[in-house]
């Protein structure tokens, strides 16, 4: 089995060029910890506000309120405020569209973790509402075929220029 | 826009139990830092030797070494010995099965980096071989439905008992 992608154009071979401006890596500029995903699962699993990160999570507050200090910063969660009667005005957190959309992330980690952490035992899944099937992530092209892993290359985005 | 996945059967109230075996933080486990996710896009774009794992992810050698030994120790790389002529014998690393399953991890990395990662300016991306289609991860599920972020439940896996 090819696990493979192959390079193209002016990408080949591979030591012609330096992959300074990754989009991986501005990912994982973003989100940077275990901690952070932690905290983004809850808060796809319908977590609002500070203490229920904090019990959902399992880490300490100074960690959750660091956290989510950083996402918000980022763009990935929105701070609003709320009051209940009697009570101090506090913040309640929710992801936006720019969090939102990590959502194939979490997905693809949870799916890999299910398929191969040995030690993990998980006890649930994502399911498709309605019909029940079991949610995975696949691969496809902005042509509609499914696509191998076999199948990919790598290119330079039209109009970008590649310099060593 | 809904973005939250909803509880379902034992899971709701969400309060009720604890994700102790939660499959994402178990690939978090796993694949913990960002340079182990830079020595595996490497492993991706073709690199075998040490040398090139160093000079491609740019990471001192003390890093790319202990990043490939413990990608090794996990199961995500194999170690094989070869010589060239004249030369001691010397190791490569090629991803196993269990490591380029990890490839929508990666693509969906870099899809979201690619769309949101503001100072990227990413210059590379991946195609469909053939057809030239822009490759992305999408969400579907196991009867062959497309799924959107609102269509989404968590639920018990079958045959798993949920203790708080």
């Amino acid at each position: 089995m090819s696990t493979q992608i192959s390079m193209t154009g002016r990408l080949d071979p591979r030591d012609s060029w330096v992959a300074e401006r990754c989009p991986m890596a501005a990912t994982l500029d973003v989100v940077s910890t275990r901690t952070a995903f932690l905290v983004l699962r809850e808060a796809f699993y319908g977590a609002t506000r500070f203490d229920q990160f904090v019990s959902r999570t399992g880490v300490s507050e100074p960690v959750a309120a660091a956290r989510l200090k950083e996402l918000e910063a980022a763009g990935l969660l929105e701070r609003r405020p709320y009051q209940e009667p009697g009570q101090r005005t506090r913040h309640e957190y929710a992801l936006t569209e720019k969090g939102a959309d990590l959502l194939p992330v979490l997905a693809s980690l949870m799916r890999w973790g299910d398929k191969w952490g040995l030690d993990c035992g998980a006890r649930v899944e994502l399911k498709h509402a309605g019909c029940g099937g079991r949610v995975g992530v696949e691969l496809a092209c902005s042509e509609g075929h499914g696509v191998a892993a076999d199948g990919i290359e790598l290119a330079v985005k039209p109009g970008r220029r590649m310099s060593a």
